[in-house]
Parts: C-alpha cells; structure tokens; sequence
C-alpha cells in the first residue's frame, strides 16, 4: 500500500460501558442473553442499572476498542463516531485521545445523550451487554470525512452499525469510499443475534466490498445458517479473500480462498473480563496487515492483544501492547 | 455495646475516582505532589484531564471507601456524603448502594456538581490525588441526621472534612451527637498534607472527641510536628485512648495507653494501586471492634481488607472481603 495517513480508521458505536460482576443466576433472573450484546431503551438502563452491582466506568464500542489497541500496538488510527456533550461523551473523547487515536467528531449537542452499554460479567469472564445507543447512530451528517477514509489504509466496520439504518448508511458510504480509494475494507460480524438480524445483508457488503472479515465462530456460523463450524469455513473461503474467524480458547482460523491457518491463542492467567477480546484480536490483526506481516504473524499478534485485555477488566489495553508483543518476540 | 441499627456511619466527601496511569517524570512535569491528596478547582480539572493518560472511573471517597469495605466484610455500615444529580452523582449513589451501604442523602440540585478526584497511579502503585469538591463539603444543611448517627456503634469521620468550614461544622456536630449518644468516635487523618492545615484542631479534636484515630506513619508525624515515629507514637498514646497507624509494607502499630502492637501486613503478590488502602485498613479494624474482636484481629483484617484493595486498581473491594478474611482463618 502507498503511504497513507492512518494504518486504519475504525466506525463504530462511541460508547462508555458500565461493568459489573455478577453470578449466573442473576443473567437468568433478569432473563439477559449470556455472551450477546441486546439492544435497550433509555427506561431500561435505569431499571436495568439498578440491578447491577458495583460497576467500573471505562470507555468502549468494539470500533474503538480496536482502533486503540492499534495504537497501543504503535499504529496510527483515527476513530469516526458520535457521543453528546455530555459527561460520557467527554469521558469517551478524553480517553480515545489519550490512547493516541485520531478523534475529530464534535461533540453533538441538544441531541441523545451518550451511548452506553451496561455489561454483566459472570465468573468465567464471559461478559452479556446491555446497550442503550443513544446519540451514536446518528452518523448521516458529515461525520463520514471522505479525505480521512481515503487517507487510511484500511477501513475497519463494526457489524453492530447495522442495527440502526443512519449508521448502516455511513456505514456502506465508508465502505464505498474506501474502495473508490482503493483502500482494503474490513468487517467485523460483531455478535451472531446481529448476525441474524441482518444476514442477507452482511452476505451482500461481504461479497461486493469486504477485503477482510472478522468474526467469531457462533457469528460465522450464524452467516451462513449452519451449525458446523467446517462448512462455514468452507463456505467463507468462497465469498471473502480473506476471513480472521476466532474460537476463544481453541485459537482461530485464517481463511484464504486456498488455505486454512489454524493458530493456538496467546496463553492466559486466568479470563477476568472477555470484553473486548474480539476487538482486540482484530486491533492486532489489522496492525500486522498494515505491517505487511505474513498471515500467520497477523494472527498471533491479535492473540496477545486478546489475551492482554481478558486479562483485566475493560475493553482498554492497561498495557502497551508494543512491549508486549515484542517481549513475545513479535515484529512489531 | 448496646444493639444498633448500624455497625458504623461514615461522614466524608462523595468522590468518583478517574484513575490513570502515569510515570513519575509526568508527576514532575506537572508538578504534582506524589502520595499526597491535593484540592483543585473546578478549571483545574479541565486542564489537568487533558493531562492524563486513559481513564477508568470508579466510585471513592475515603469514608464511603471504608463503609463499602465494612458491608463487604459482612457489617452493617451507612454513609453520609453529598452529591448533584449529575452522571457522577448518580453513579457514586448506585455503587454504594449497590455494595449495600445505606445512603439517603438526596441528590443535590442546581448547585455545584458532584465532586471527582483526578488520580495518578505511577508504577510503584503509590496514588497522587487531585480533588474538585464540587458539592461534596455542603453537608450543613440537614444532612447529618441526629438518629442515624445516634442508632450507629461508631461514627467515623474523615480528616479531608476538615478542608471546608461547612463540612467541618457537619464534622463537629457529628462527632458531637455521637458522642452524646454514647457511641464511639473515630477520625482518620486522611493526609499529612491536611494535617499540616488542622494540626492544631485536630490535636483538640482527638483529645476532646475521638475514641479511635487512624493515621499512617507520615500523618502522625506531622500530627506531632516530628520526624521520630517512635516520639509520635509515644505522643499520642497520651492523646488518644486508642490509636492504629499504619506502615505501608512495615505493617501497622495499634497504639493504647498502655500498649504499643506490631502486627505485620498481608502478603500482596503486586501493588497496583495504592488508591483506598487506609480506607480499607479502617474498614477491617472498625468491622473488628464492632465484632468486639481483640486488637491484634482487629488489626490483621484491616490488614487482609487493605492488602485486597492495592491488588487492583480503584479504592472498592472487587472481592468479597469476608470470603477473603474466612479463607485466612479470621472469626468473621
């Protein structure tokens, strides 16, 4: 790829997440999907919120995850999406910035408040997200900078985009920009329930415009309405150049159009939080792509960005991941 | 003790933590007075979070800390501290609540904003504190109930109240009731910074008022305007009827009339975060004492409360402390 500004800019929903423990028990009381993220009202976060234990505010949206986990990597990346002026808009800008992340959206005013997403996490560090959105779609006003998108490498698109219609609109507008640029166009599927909500519609975008795709195991399969795991393998093989498809604990698979690269995961302590593991794997991923390193290489380094943030609390690498990664004995 | 309501009532400032991580040559370039709690105004918080690396925001406050410390040890605690109906207002009053602590105090309106504390954690895990009161010292306004503080076996007070005269008058009357009532008093010097404002009202106070100080090594000192521990801790056994001073990683000394113990500190794998660790060594001795524990027990929990603390970051216990103190073979 020619120089460019950015290794990659990511559009996503701006999001503070609220993060609290809890056990099994109270997910099923309160009758909260285990491992998906479900939509809510802003009635419902006040309700919901009194449910929860003690929580920890950290800034989030899987877009934005990533796209510090690509500068904690020594990356350049810029982040596209929408928070109010308001305090968890604030938060949220002052926490991307300080991750060294390019974040020129003006705060909306007199609009929706703040997205923000009310997160369970059980103790096998698997995390059920609660997400009231907010202000975040309204994305369909200039906040899709043609020059920025043209002038990245890469442009990294969360699914969840999908469950609005003004940000699935700025969603393909990135997208279309990005090709005419003849920049590479990533994917992320996101969570399989927003598989399903919008499957035809990811097959299309994957199809005619994705160079890489994301996702985990429950998502691919859900694309393709399969339950085993090979014949989604397969038939991704068929329609992306090239797919990242993580396992949790089994690793993850590269597919090309000729090759399947299984890679075990980076090892771990023990799960804390998993939030944000698979915007991690995908920060690391598309910093070594934008790196040139071989696919084998890509994987590993997004095993150590996963594993670093399962290991704490939050979506946010604590750690740099640069001096991680090279303490692994990773080119980066 | 007679049957009470409550274990202990905490009367302090409502903060919410925004907790980052730096080096110690950014503490240098700005100045910041490492280990120490300083006050800022309302502008100061502007400039100085431009400052800071990313953030987590958690609940803190010293007294409400410890309170949240005592219902986690398996006590009966409440908590006086104000608060705005703002987004940090409404968080500090879900955590401690949902740590089940009582909390009545309502949300202020119209006034000043809820108070927040900008805190640098460098690498040894030492805290550098820059606080904006906001509303936190309005407390003069019927906010000190007579029958809370009357139905509650201590009433524990923290030094940092000292700071402004509205919240000094709540202090004094507090600790007035109280003892009226015949319940106990404590105080925690909270900084030596801030003992160096009150010496000489604090002197009066623990003489006059106080059935239990808290203070660390450095506070004491100052306390006595001294350098020797040894004359620090010979001075206040003639002021105070009882007195726990803590030593870091030297553990802590519990001071009576009559009797000087040494009891060493808990093992801690890493410190993280030395944010809360005073507050949570009061949690354990206070949560003793109401159990009518001996000294030296009471010391060991505050000793187990304070280790867990400093083991992550933020100034709440992320585990349950009565499972944590049971496992180590401590009656509670």
């Amino acid at each position: 790829m020619d120089e460019c500004r950015y290794d990659v800019v990511g559009i996503g929903n701006a999001i503070v997440d609220i993060i609290a423990r809890c056990d099994d028990a109270k997910l099923d009381r309160l009758g909260l999907p285990k491992g998906h993220m479900r939509l809510i009202g802003e009635d419902d976060v006040v309700s919901l919120y009194k449910e929860m234990g003690p929580a920890v505010e950290v800034s989030g949206g899987s877009a934005a995850n990533t796209m510090t986990g690509i500068a904690s990597l020594g990356g350049k990346s810029a982040f596209v999406g929408k928070v109010s002026d308001d305090e968890f808009g604030r938060i949220f800008r002052h926490d991307i910035r300080a991750a060294d992340v390019s974040f020129e959206v003006p705060l909306a005013e007199n609009d929706a408040p703040t997205a923000r997403s009310l997160i369970f996490v059980t103790p096998d560090g698997e995390r059920t997200m609660n997400t009231f959105l907010g202000v975040s779609p309204l994305l369909n006003n200039g906040e899709i900078d043609p020059t920025l998108i043209a002038q990245s490498k890469i442009t990294y698109l969360e699914g969840y985009l999908f469950d609005r219609d003004e940000a699935k609109q700025a969603f393909h507008q990135a997208a279309r920009i990005a090709r005419e640029a003849g920049r590479k166009v990533s994917l992320s599927l996101s969570d399989s329930f927003c598989v399903d909500r919008h499957r035809q519609e990811f097959l299309n975008l994957i199809r005619e415009r994705v160079d890489l795709l994301f996702a985990n195991e429950e998502e691919i399969c859900a694309l393709y309405g399969t339950k085993d795991f090979a014949t989604a393998c397969d038939r991704v093989a068929e329609d992306a150049d090239l797919a990242a498809v993580t396992r949790g604990a089994a690793g993850c698979v590269v597919i090309t159009r000729g090759e399947k690269i299984e890679v075990s995961p980076d090892p771990v302590e023990e799960v804390v939080d998993t939030t944000g593991a698979g915007d991690l794997y995908a920060a690391g991923f598309l910093q070594g792509l934008a790196r040139d390193l071989d696919l084998r290489t890509c994987a590993r380094l997004a095993g150590v960005a996963a594993a670093e943030i399962i290991s704490h609390i939050g979506a946010r690498p604590e750690n740099r991941l640069i001096r991680v990664a090279r303490e692994k004995g990773l080119p980066v």
